[in-house]
């Protein structure tokens, strides 16, 4: 049995912070704001893993009032998600995601992202694809306020 | 056979009008404006069910033009939306969507807005899907001038 | 095997530019802005064609700063992908794609959009959507200061 799931994230940009997307630190003048290390394409993509199986959102599982999970590695909430989805007996075939931003190009960084978040979802890195487009210097993306992430992704129930 | 559709909706929020969101009345200062009740989710869903087998649009089945549909309950737009689905000899695998609204908190309703849906779409609670998240106070969702609500479908050929 | 992909593009709005859509030319004040013909709707397909077998994106097969996609016509772009699909042993069940615009109606040209997608992608018109909505006035959409299209696409391994 198959099951499709999508998620959306969304963080503001701001001086000052760290700029971790898809689990990797990309040099950069800002970086998202949030509670955790504000990983905005980790972030879409557990809210795609849950929404397949409707398990609730990642403010469900890992509210921004907890102080576990304050400047907490995004990477380990996308672990703690992808072991929720194996324990319903599923798994992933593949993950689509699109980063909308201004700058910086991410295109660099792409490879590296793509072995992190196959790793943790224990896929190969042809079935986790990262696009990403600018808005064309529109809106809050395009003024370079914010990051915009969306994730769709598709899952099997594991034979045993 | 497998088919997958996707919806987006958007509305304006106003003083005056009831928030209506899934099928559920949700205590708000303000409602969503539209020709119909307005429910966003509801009418997101719709856009994924009809979208997943080519029949058109919300706008192209119950136009906002239309007398018929004005302040009409999106709860009957849902059902006759689903009529078409079922009459191509299709059926609903899980439906995940997504709101973004910065206020107010909808957790406290998605189980009664999961009920009125899976009820609708003959699935159960578990095939039906709601998550939220801000937009970090960026854009005119951020402002609260407005929600947005995104919907994916997965339907399959009903075996006869 | 099924993959699913998903696609966003952006353009501009300006005077003085022809409005291609999905594949046709849109009688419109306004055009949309791009190193190509700036197709919104067509490179969202792309990109959810692209992102399903992980292919990387339109802008690493097709990028803006090549002399040889200035002006292109995107149904060029479009064939191009489809190609790269085939290689890798793929066909595509289905596309859903919504277009958010404010004006104008896209509705009278949606057959004709159909119908050119369907004969690049080698499939049926029953299995390529195009749903339209407006953002009801907000946002750069809703000032019509440019057009956003989504696109989802199911794409199954060829049987051989």
């Amino acid at each position: 049995m198959f099951r499709i799931g999508s998620g959306i994230d969304f963080h503001q940009l701001v001086e000052g912070r760290e700029f971790w997307l898809g689990g990797v630190l990309i040099p950069h003048t800002k970086g998202a704001l949030g509670h955790s290390d504000a990983d905005v394409l980790l972030h879409a993509i557990c809210d795609a893993l849950l929404g397949a199986l409707c398990l609730g959102d990642i403010g469900v599982h890992f509210p921004d009032t907890s102080s576990e999970f304050k400047n907490i590695d995004s990477k380990i909430l996308l672990k703690r998600t992808y072991d929720l989805i194996e324990k319903e007996g599923y798994r992933l075939i593949n993950v689509d995601t699109t980063l909308t931003l201004e700058a910086p190009k991410i295109k660099p960084h792409v490879e590296a992202m793509r072995k992190v978040i196959a790793e943790i979802l224990q896929v190969t890195e042809k079935d986790v694809s990262i696009k990403a487009t600018t808005t064309e210097k529109m809106g809050f993306v395009g003024r370079q306020e914010g990051v915009v992430a969306y994730a769709t992704a598709l899952l099997q129930k594991a034979d045993f």
